[in-house]
């Protein structure tokens, strides 16, 4: 048995960054974007280059997230293509196959990305109390009431 | 080869029914929405409930989702063990096994799905606006100007 706790942190940091601490106590809402045929952006894609921005580097920002080698570079590669100019910047040389970090537009289309985010859970605040009033309760809340 | 077309289609009906035939001009915004614990919405659980109040059946709706039948009744159970009440009825007896519809609360949570996904749209119009002006051309879009 994984304790429920456990399974919540674990939800939450494969899922979305924005759950903080609460993910239980409020409904946290996930976007994806689908352009047709140059392809869709998603919570892993923006991520992942949230976290080539922190490290610098694709294989350490695909290893937080516990994806290959490459997996990380095959999705860069997806991203670079999807859109008019590179979003991650690949340094070539230096030891560990050189440093990577976001463009201009990569920094531009996170923002947009985050932007969405935001506006699409301040419009929907109240849609999603009412969902979650009508949630069964979890075993949690159970819990902590016999505690 | 899988004409572009076809695979457009196929990526429409998969990920979002309000995609309409303009998938390929707009951006389309699926939401998903994690309530922890209980469990999670997105586009896949409320479709096949909106094809349930469609069809009067769940198998038929799985069927139109190319989902088994034994995938589309887990589906249900997990839908139903989420809130407080159930959101498909299932009704025994019958020939070809009974059928199914939504409950109150069931067309209540689609409905409200559906409005935080207008609503999020709405919201970020702008943002979408400027990604998809960002974007590679695809190749379609080279097709139609050679036509």
């Amino acid at each position: 048995m994984i304790p429920q706790s456990t399974r919540r942190r674990r939800k939450q940091a494969a899922e979305s960054p924005q759950a903080g601490g609460d993910a239980g106590r409020r409904p946290v809402l996930t976007i994806r974007v689908d352009f047709g045929p140059p392809g869709s952006l998603g919570p892993g894609k923006i991520r992942l280059m949230e976290l080539i921005s922190k490290h610098g580097s694709i294989s350490a920002a695909g290893k937080e997230m516990g994806m290959s080698y490459r997996r990380a570079w095959l999705l860069v590669d997806d991203i670079n293509q999807m859109f008019r100019a590179p979003l991650v910047e690949k340094q070539t040389g230096g030891s560990g196959g050189g440093g990577a970090r976001l463009s201009k537009l990569g920094r531009d289309v996170v923002g947009r990305y985050r932007a969405i985010e935001g506006a699409a859970a301040t419009a929907s605040a109240a849609d999603l109390r009412a969902l979650k009033a009508s949630l069964a309760a979890p075993p949690s809340d159970r819990d902590s009431q016999d505690a």
